[in-house]
């Protein structure tokens, strides 16, 4: 047996995991995935995520790694994770790789989608999946808004209280609304090197605001720049987020 | 006071329901709304739904009508009736029609859509709203089995027992495969004057077979002619299958 070492890529439902961490009592997806692993490999092996998404996130790609001594080729590991996973994680894709792959340090960019669902009433089918907004959102207004964030900015204004980082610089590549083929979906896409804790989640309360017209464009660039929370809208809530891809 | 009689348009995720009907013990979507409108109007009031959808199948269309005294209008009723009903459950319009208005007796057509999921691995995100088939479906051999079921037919081949009806001809006015935006993704819409028990659902179960190539669009014909239970496939899970319209 030689030691191997596997990329797995992920879709998860969040609604029911309390994120990707492992925890000492609440399920997570990291967890789940362990525990899988142990009995296919016969003991504990510890997975390395790209990153952690939080509590009731949804992810279409994330992304991890773990090593391990097995004569199981990636087709076989694949198969034993989905037979043994809940059917709200699924392994997508299984490839053996250079020994040195780690899912966090070489990961180059992260992806994530914000569904927003906007219309008088809400969904009952896929409401777990986008968050509901009555009022009508002035999507031009929001795309300028979104415009705003491209480059690398001090993201301080969108960050999350108690961070785990060292500094809250962060290069935005791409922050657009793509067309969507589902009537009455906007759809929030945004890619950068990194990401601070509820930053999308962040961005996305501020942007329906100045869809709303409860703030405007160029508050919204004063917000960016003030790097003070208080500005901002509130958190978006976790069921609208996913994680849609990790490029390495 | 005056008597009115409400048309309510309805979509739900029947996931978590053991279908429209109302029943001594278990949740249906009939008694949740009955409870909702008891508690608006202060009494009890029959909720007259277009037909039953079973245990675990959606609704993006369902149709019902209630009569009542009430000073309300339809804005209003709609309102309360989402605020009090769970999640699962949408009244997405709600009109004031004639007082002869019946949601079964008036219908004329019910379309469903059924939806598959065809590839290799299932999904995490959706999964509650598809069947997913693992084997490569053949496409055209399924649409080309679909056309034959346009135009009155016994369907007895196709329906579950126990089925509560008078004969079991019904005319089939649309069933076709429609194209969907979503990569994967297979659905199967039919139309007709009325539908067996299990009518839908076994239909899919059997084009699936011909997908599959465990039988083929010759045999299809002869199950449909047959009038035999036992000849077609199995029934298709509920959880892919929508009732999408009502027509009046």
């Amino acid at each position: 047996m030689t030691s191997k070492n596997f990329k797995i890529t992920m879709e998860y439902d969040g609604s029911k995991f309390h994120g990707w961490q492992r925890q000492t009592r609440d399920r997570t997806i990291q967890a789940e995935i362990e525990m899988a692993l142990a009995r296919i490999i016969g003991h504990q092996i510890t997975v390395i995520g790209s990153g952690r998404t939080d509590s009731g996130v949804h992810a279409l790609g994330q992304v991890a790694n773990f090593r391990c001594d097995t004569r199981l080729d990636e087709a076989a590991i694949q198969q034993a994770l989905n037979s043994l996973l809940p059917d709200s994680i699924v392994i997508i894709k299984c490839r053996q790789v250079n020994t040195d792959f780690h899912a966090r340090y070489n990961a180059k960019s992260k992806t994530y989608q914000y569904w927003l669902f906007n219309h008088p009433t809400p969904k009952a089918i896929g409401r777990q999946y986008a968050w509901h907004i009555r009022a009508p959102l002035d999507e031009d207004a929001m795309a300028a808004a979104a415009e705003q964030l491209i480059g690398r900015h001090d993201f301080s204004a969108f960050e999350g209280s108690g961070s785990p980082r060292s500094h809250s610089v962060r290069h935005i590549l791409k922050a657009e609304f793509i067309k969507e083929y589902k009537p009455d979906y906007l759809i929030f896409e945004i890619e950068a090197d990194g990401f601070l804790r509820f930053m999308v989640r962040n961005i996305v309360g501020t942007l329906v605001d100045v869809g709303c017209g409860k703030t405007n464009v160029e508050k919204f660039t004063t917000i960016l720049t003030s790097r003070d929370r208080r500005q901002a809208g509130a958190t978006a809530p976790p069921h609208g987020l996913f994680l849609l891809k990790v490029s390495y």
